[in-house]
């Protein structure tokens, strides 16, 4: 291992079940022979590390836990037997699935462990702090447009499209070559999805009389979208998808509200032969893909550096819903 | 048109929805120029056909209506611009479709109207009672196995595996490579799904007590199914399939159960990446492909025929759950 | 019909194989029960339409025979079963196919017959004289993209991309997500390609020393493109793109160069998994989706308007290969 | 390690290009962290075997170099980091694949190293001398037939139909639900292909006046079969799929003759809208599905039994064309 790697290491560790989280030192590993060791420059907060902080979701949770999974960093030491390996798999499906950040440690620490087979590669030309918000997020909502079969020209409805998800996706949808019909609330999320993100539409399902009718009237024919994609944060839209999506459409679900339901007339399914589908992450093949989007510049996210030390302010923020965009920390403060 | 086509014709009437159907004689009609005239020689009689009856789905019904929609007869006559045409399309899809004995007149009665472009090619060697019952059930279970994406060597459970459509569907899965778990219930159904359909475990649903452990434990790896085919007359297992099948599996939803739903847990469905999809009937294409199966000699339905005058007996008996395999109707009686 | 249609129109007529065309006046044919008759405005030409007159394919040509398939006109009478149908299918497969402007009548002339199930919907927005090479340009090299099974993300190199349709090729590709490297000769298509249709890079087949190492140079990983479009008119690019297409990569061949063949090396092929594929036009649902991108603005293709009757002087050019995009003929003139 | 393992082995070795091969001991090895020490059984012997020897693919081979790839045998031990992982992947496409008997040693030896994320698991009802033909050649066939993409009642022409990897294709084939055609000469294999593997219609090539014409009449409605697979070892039928396949059917390219290439003529590859592609043995994920075919007894795979002294004898009789079925090498012997 080089020398310059310390002994030592700063971290944010969850104790117990509800937090806070504790800033404090903790030991660097080493890596294993099949491991890498990453200096972790900046990682992302996303709203799966307050579940994990929390436990509300039908997971166990590693404890004490290194929180965090959207972290970028430089590797600074591997195994001898870490090689240049790519591959494109289920492995989001492992059923032996080592989470980071909720089953092992995470990248809310300076020097984190990871599989060297299962590292992605970023390229120099990108910013570090910028992309780490994509690394879980843009990923995510990319994987998700690829599941749902919408091909270039055709129409998919984003709902939640103004969070941090919809954001993406809208932008990852637009580059993707589909029209977009933004459904979320408020006129600076109407404004932003028209003006910024390339929407075609939007529907303000707060004000909206009857969001059916108007997300399908909202496309060319009247018919519905081909694809709907859920990153909402509330149970509604995952049971009202089926009801405005196309005949042979598909609904993709990605967002996680805790203790929902999917639900949807089996008359009209069957009628209509719609698809509703789970979509979770991506495997290192999407992660390749989704960033590939990001170095061409077709993908912005906004996000805010702070310091790794003031994590449980950012978990405050999340929790009482104040957050527009993404946090990133920064691990040397 | 020939000289030995009847100016009148027997038929099995709805004159008000809630029945009953009247046996009386009717005009018959002259195709356009676009139509075919069939002397319909056997007709299946179909669960859809008391819904058509009863009028308890989504769905106006014409008045007075001759019900049917499994006819096999012969073409007695044709429309000038009636050539010979095949396709595969989504046109079940079609929103402005008419729906053989729901919305125009249907197959119960000697002489039937339709569009030459939507007629299906019977073989000459496929003697037309026994086709009959496959040409809704058989074409409706097989499009369900192609949509749902499994492949020759892979698992499909099967539930309703003891009933019209279930049973064909156990017969239609076994000669396209697949293993079958049926799921139904009762001593006689496992018997015959082990013995005679070719099934590989029956799981039976009312002394089981944990269905969706007993039906993932019926596969080599404990996984679940990589299909399930929904071919219920009630909405439990709606409810319950996505819990069993295996990750990335995918459920088809075929039965129409009225006034059911569709549900499914939001984490579990995301994480593992479930598909549930509806499947309806098939086109053209599915429909030639189907009969293949049967010309082979793969496929058995079994069928009682009696007169196209004893309809009535059929549906009351169909009300009361009393009917093993299909009625087929000869329409000379 | 309505009363003014007249009886006769003008028209371009091949009286017998290797021209040369006749303009002349002949009758205005009335539609049959499931046909249209289209007041035809504009209509591209096409090479096809060049190899119709030479009859140097191995297709038989209809004699005497009224050329051209780009046409974009208005329906002035329709038959009375002719209603509104829309439907994908494989329909340019059928082995009975009429070709328009080889085995029927086609529309260089002013009143040009068609099934009424098959005419395209163009919406009102769009001007008549910029749609029609897009008619059948445009939805050739869309479908050809379609077949590909490039995704967004993706690179794809078009050989012949500085030709009427590699042009429209590459601004199908962006807008459909793909980077794009287009392959041709000569400084003013580099320039074209790079600066105004939007290619990622081009490479110089007549300068380049080696083309399979620069097209492969030209993707970020140096594998090779996923998906390579063959719009050459010479022989040589259908034996070299299996070299430089990356593993597990699609070569879509659409040019038709007379006389040529496929060849490549059985080993290589083999061993990197490669896919070579013919395609053909498009379906009606490939032809309303290649228009809906050029209604969204992402398409242009440039043109130039000459009358009907100096469709001999565009072939005369043609033959020696001195157009430059495409030539419409208004049938007014 | 276990302390039975002795140091030394018997192996068959090839220190020269051209060979012969040489038996004699030779050391043991010892697994890395990531691999395991296979103790193999036995040994199928494939042309590749001979291909390595004789150096004739475009391919280096390591020497000295003991060949061999369809071993069976039992872990005796294993490196640190090896646990129980399974996955669906391009592997074989890897641009730095390592091929066990060709680039690095292989299974004509007593203990054979492996990693150990690469081993298949074989159940243990399965005979490990009957499954190591299967190991490679069966793998590969069921490969080549998933990729055609043809669908149970499909019709497949299998071009080489009675060698080792043809009665193997013709078992997965019929397993699969599909309808064979065998293309073949000879009587021998004409009647074991029509009574013993289940073809539909036999083709032989030697005799036929027109192979194409006879190919296409052999389907049901004379447009040739939907998927063609190559497993020819001689250049002729590569060239002439491509005309016999259905319009939208698939030539799948499996044999590698030396040498040879593919051919076929642009102009009807397009119009027909054919596919032509290479299919390379398979991933873990192919590997475990064609054993479970081979599990359900639905596979038959004849073979006979030598020593591992034989291999040169077993090469002798390769080199003249005198093998029916396989070879399967007892590295007790």
């Amino acid at each position: 291992m080089a020398p310059n790697i310390p002994e030592k290491q700063w971290a944010q560790v969850i104790e117990k079940t509800g937090g806070p989280v504790e800033y404090k030192e903790i030991p660097v590993a080493k890596p294993g022979p099949d491991e890498v060791l990453v200096n972790i420059k900046y990682s992302g907060v996303c709203h799966t590390d307050l579940h994990a902080v929390n436990g509300d979701w039908p997971l166990p949770t590693k404890l004490p836990l290194v929180g965090g999974h959207e972290g970028a960093g430089v590797v600074v030491a591997k195994g001898d037997l870490v090689q240049d390996i790519e591959m494109s798999a289920d492995e989001p499906l492992c059923p032996k699935a080592l989470l980071s950040g909720y089953t092992v440690d995470g990248s809310f620490q300076q020097y984190c462990i990871a599989k060297g087979a299962h590292v992605a590669r970023i390229d120099k030309s990108i910013p570090l702090d910028a992309i780490a918000p994509v690394l879980c997020a843009g990923i995510t909502v990319y994987k998700g447009l690829k599941e749902s079969g919408a091909r270039p020209g055709q129409t998919v409805a984003i709902v939640g499209a103004g969070g941090g998800l919809g954001s993406l996706a809208q932008q990852y949808a637009k580059a993707m070559g589909l029209r977009v019909i933004a459904v979320d609330s408020g006129e600076e999320k109407k404004k932003m999805s028209l003006e910024q993100l390339g929407a075609s539409a939007f529907v303000d399902f707060a004000t909206s009389s009857n969001v059916v009718k108007d997300v399908q009237a909202a496309t060319e024919d009247g018919l519905g979208p081909h694809a709907v994609i859920l990153v909402a944060v509330n149970e509604k839209p995952f049971q009202q998808a089926a009801e405005y999506v196309r005949p042979r459409g598909t609904v993709i679900c990605i967002g996680l509200p805790a203790g929902a339901y999917l639900r949807a007339p089996v008359f009209e399914s069957v009628i209509k032969m719609i698809v509703i589908r789970g979509s979770y992450v991506g495997n290192r093949k999407d992660t390749s893909e989704a960033l590939e989007f990001y170095r061409r510049g077709l993908i912005k996210a906004p996000f805010k550096v702070v310091g790794l030390s003031e994590l449980q302010m950012v978990y405050d923020k999340m929790a009482k819903g104040e957050i527009a965009g993404r946090y990133v920390l920064d691990t040397s403060k």
